[in-house]
């Protein structure tokens, strides 16, 4: 039943394979002058290269090969090295693959600087590592205060560190403050009120320091103070309680529960080799990469390209609370990575039993090429709900209708506490939907005076924070081409007479088109008022002389962004907007980066910046940047994971006049009888 | 693996049953005073039993026989008596059933005059047939221009009317707009062109008159004026040319598709007596009204209620278009029946094969009790997405989630054009959403000039007129009982001085709780921004100290409501509001009522008048009146049918601090696993 043949074109957007990786490695090591370190757990100090990720053929150069029979593109690596013996962070463009391989230092060009800066970087293994065996010590001196506060037992009974970001106020600092919580399965719900502010800056380990202490809402400059004060007992104590583990994830009844489960009867309709999906008239492309998480490329509905890319480009949240921990927390979650968490799914839970289990491999923060099993999953599945139907009893009888089975391709990130689903769902009537839904364990924090205000409590002396989920796709359609325009429809009441009765007027509703043409006013605040239907157009009409086009429906309950005003803002200013339009660029690749949490001061990827030069948007190859979320108020039923109802947002891409009629009439699901 | 028994007490909101309806029909019947016509298309000089439903018992009875072991309240039929002979409606109340049964006139009691007007009533069956007739009388004058334009032949080709409303432009008027249409299977998208404006105020059906004609965009002040100017070829004429029916649903493929198909393994989880579904914690009530539609009543959770009632109100559209067919068409369905049409749903399609199908009984407008074989069905279904999942591999490794299997229950109802699929869920995590998407014909009109500024054109000469879908739910939350409060939750961004650095401030999210304590300001227009959280809370607190309660999450894409300025806006104010709350009273059951559509101007029920008291809403049984929907620009993919994918609203309610945490961690879905 599959409508569309494979194509090995597809490898041309295929995630390196293991032996690519490993192939980059082994050239990076061998350069001499760059003494990359070997080590797994490489110190800060040292030179380590913390990623290769493949590096996305120029669009311009992908066409040729897909449309006009190019030649197909130089396969290519990114790599990141962050190199501690001189203090900066450069990345490199490894290739062609697989080999002779070259490789040439791209940060210039990149970022428009030759090294980016050191603090910039995410904290790798080795640097948690110094980092444990700092806090170690620092455990060894409090050792009774933690003993008799919350439990602590060395080697035994540890506390759980939780770190806050940013690192700092401003650019260059790497003074991180970390929660401390219960040793529990799910101890992101554990909170024990106390925290610590380790300046690790330096990338020589023994220059760290621990600048300030939080401990039930009192604050204390140093270990010494602290210590000195507690013994003194002129501070507000905590003493150990022992608490079951409400975080648990077991199952307090027997776990005989099975709901119903899904089978093809005719095999399955869609078809995966390497990495392309065929389903009934659908194709794609498709990757992960370590960053940014799942994309999809080159969908093609019965042949013809609809959008070029669609990929998850970043997960923030911005969290409230009285505690340091938290106060200022705004994460951004690509410069962790996402896609770098997306691990084995658990079938018959994550994804349904029957459906069909892809491996991914990476290269990020472990000098290794790590392999994950089942990490991506595709099935078709059974909406629930008619695609459509219609049932008529007079003058005509008869029925109609079809039942919506939709492709999904899928996988889960669990980035520490949170867990996002990440789907992409291609419906038989030509329409894409990227969603997102969270699950997981909420970020939360000692229930200390004045924190009610920042959540509510969910168990005993544990506030759920007050948080934002923002989450930005990249939706690059081309829709008939690259040539395309964005328009906007609506409707107005407008008071016109009756034309059979002109003394008489009435308010009737009317469609108003626009066509926007230019960035800045295609850039849609979250707090104006957006037109309903926004689209991008070709200028080819469809047979009825409208222009063919998709619409952009965005789902979303988000909250408020934060204020521009504040400083760290212009590192997630994709946020400010629902819908932002820009004319393609390869160098604006994504709308966030790498060292946007570390750097949130001076970010070198600033979205906004995409926009400030305004440009006309008639007739260019349009990119859109959309964001969902949603303002996400902690309760006692995110104990112990948040639950999946109602917390998800996402957008909806839908043929508007760019078909004739609606494509499914040509499915083989449809239905049709007459009552005799 | 029922958690929960059935009850005979779910009867108390039983419909009535086939024998009740025939009983009351019969003792109607046999009240000689009020000369009831036992024809099945009485005249409209007649008098005629249009409707008999249940007549809901009072809350407080209901409660005290649910709760406190009283009476079961006694069972009585709503019966709606249109009186052709004196010219006016009148509404009884007829019981005790089984019997001996009595009548009361309820008309001043509910609506507060003593008859209602007569053209308020909605058009029956036996009004139809006399304006067939009138239809066929006017065509045969009209033969040779019908048979030119739009290829009329007599008994052979017909053309098919479709009717507009409000029936005119004021109080009294009963004047209606009929377009016609091509003798097609889904002739709503085959308009010729030609619209009647016909007044049958009279209920002598000899008084009434062809008052207007349109024809390709121009007007004629009767038909013999039209058929001057047409065989003096003054007029632009349409010349008939045949057209294949793009309109038919038949697959154009072989329809040999089949998705995959959900299977019970362990057998079916929930179970259906009378009309009352249990299904693991959950136990409902359920009914259909032949007016409003589907509702649940007394839904439990564990055995606690959390909503008494949960009803589909009323479904309506405001259409824009040129032509006077469409111009002012704004259709209010429960005036016609919304549970009227809910119709056999097609195994397989309209819900799973493995559902469990109801019949259901109605009697209204045919002096008959209808049987509905199928029209509900209750199914389990997986949502293909985790409820929750967590994954862990440091610190701790370990995975538990939980498939996200809930319950349906659905009707779909076809009111001419249109299709609604009205679904209840129910998650295991003690949610509950209502949901409706449309599919089935957009209403479409004539391309006639200055027409495209009211949508697109969809088919050759065929406009798909733009219009929106408000849709109304009544939420009657009982959050532990009745006495509750309104409650709002958002957040804001403070900037407070860093408690280790004050002088160094920023800006954090709060949250805002606000208590809102009368209706008026608990009504919150579309237009205004609402705070994202509204909640239905006890002044109960939850272990952690927070006012137990279920959270209104309203999800819509309305267009604009109808200004207020127009006249018959008062019709449908429920439609101003995204939510509105009122103090419970029985009066105030129903948002809109049978007599809406055919006298907007002076509606019998205006629910901006349940607000207009301003009642206080602390501590008082609360009633949320929800509005969700979606503008709709009607484009090519509409062509056969509108697709669901994207076309859908509704409310979910989620309980929030209810629980102690997510009731969900009990269920034996759970799975939890360690790697090794
Ligand atoms: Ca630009
Ligand atoms: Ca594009
Ligand atoms: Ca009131
Ligand atoms: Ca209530
Ligand atoms: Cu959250
Ligand atoms: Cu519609």
């Amino acid at each position: 039943s599959l409508q569309v043949k494979h194509s090995d074109k597809s490898l041309v957007f295929a995630d390196l394979t293991a032996e690519e990786y490993n192939s980059v490695r082994d050239y990076m090591w061998a350069q001499k002058d760059l003494k990359i370190s070997r080590s797994f757990t490489a110190k800060p100090s040292e030179n380590f290269l913390f990623l290769i990720d493949l590096s996305l053929p120029r669009k311009a150069d992908v066409l040729r090969f897909l449309d006009a029979n190019g030649q197909k593109p130089a396969r290519e690596a990114t790599v990141v090295v962050f190199n501690g013996e001189r203090g900066y962070i450069k990345e490199y463009l490894v290739g062609p693959l697989p080999g002779p391989l070259q490789h040439r230092d791209v940060t210039q060009k990149k970022y428009n600087t030759p090294t980016l800066p050191f603090t910039a970087r995410t904290v790798t293994i080795g640097e948690y590592v110094e980092l444990f065996k700092l806090l170690d010590k620092v455990f060894q001196k409090l050792e009774k205060p933690l003993s008799e506060s919350f439990g602590y037992i060395r080697k035994k009974r540890e506390l759980l560190p939780f770190e806050c970001m940013p690192r700092g106020i401003k650019s260059g600092d790497r003074r991180t403050w970390i929660s401390f919580f219960r040793d529990f399965n799910g101890m992101y719900i554990h909170p024990v009120g106390f925290e610590m502010l380790i300046n690790h800056e330096s990338a020589n380990t023994s220059h760290w320091t621990i600048d300030r202490l939080m401990y039930n809402g009192q604050y204390f400059e140093s270990i010494d103070t602290f210590i000195v004060d507690y013994e003194a007992g002129s501070i507000k104590k905590i003493v150990n309680k022992d608490l079951p583990n409400y975080a648990s994830l077991k199952p307090r009844e027997k776990p005989t529960g099975l709901g119903p489960q899904q089978y093809y009867l005719q095999g399955k309709r869609y078809s995966v080799k390497n990495n392309q999906v065929v389903y009934l008239d659908w194709s794609f492309a498709f990757g992960l990469s370590s960053l940014t998480g799942m994309r999809v490329f080159d969908i093609r509905f019965k042949g013809d390209r609809i959008a070029y890319e669609l990929s998850v480009q970043e997960a923030m949240s911005v969290y409230g609370s009285v505690t340091p921990g938290m106060m200022l927390t705004k994460f951004l979650d690509s410069s962790i990575g996402i896609g770098r968490f997306a691990h084995e799914l658990v079938r018959g839970i994550d994804c349904p039993y029957a459906a069909t289990y892809v491996d991914t491999y990476r290269y990020i923060d472990t000098n290794a090429t790590q392999r994950f099993r089942n990490s991506i999953c595709v099935f078709e599945h059974d909406i629930g709900r008619p695609l459509r139907r219609h049932f008529s009893d007079f003058f005509h009888t008869g029925y109609g209708g079809m039942a919506n089975s939709a492709l999904v391709i899928r996988t889960i990130t669990a980035i520490g506490n949170y867990d996002y689903i990440w789907d992409f769902i291609f419906y038989q009537s030509g329409s894409v939907e990227a969603k997102v839904h969270a699950t997981g364990y909420i970020s939360s924090s000692y229930k200390v005076d004045g924190n009610l205000k920042y959540g509510h409590q969910v168990a005993e002396n544990v506030l759920g924070n007050i948080h934002t989920h923002f989450i930005n796709f990249k939706v690059d359609l081309d829709i008939l081409g690259v040539k395309n325009i964005f328009q906007t429809k609506d409707m107005i009441y407008e008071e016109v007479p009756l034309p059979w009765m002109p003394s008489e007027k009435a308010k009737i509703p009317q469609l108003v088109e626009q066509q926007i043409r230019t960035e800045k006013k295609a850039a849609m605040l979250h707090s104006a008022k957006t037109p309903r239907y926004l689209h991008i157009a070709s200028n080819q009409t469809n047979r009825w002389g409208h222009q063919r086009s998709y619409r952009l429906q965005v789902v979303s309950f988000a909250g408020d962004h934060l204020p521009e005003s504040e400083s760290v803002e212009k590192s997630m200013s994709w946020a400010r907007y629902k819908v932002a339009i820009t004319k393609h660029k390869d160098e604006e690749q994504t709308s966030s980066s790498l060292y946007s949490q570390n750097y949130m001061w001076s970010p070198f990827v600033d979205f906004s910046k995409y926009i400030e030069d305004d440009e006309v948007i008639d007739n260019e190859d349009l990119v859109a940047w959309v964001t969902a979320g949603f303002l996400h108020i902690p309760h006692a039923e995110d104990i112990p994971n948040t639950v999946t109802v109602g917390n998800g947002g996402g957008v909806i891409l839908r043929p508007h006049n760019y078909f004739d009629e609606d494509p499914s009439i040509n499915s083989p699901d449809g239905v049709y009888f007459n009552q005799g």
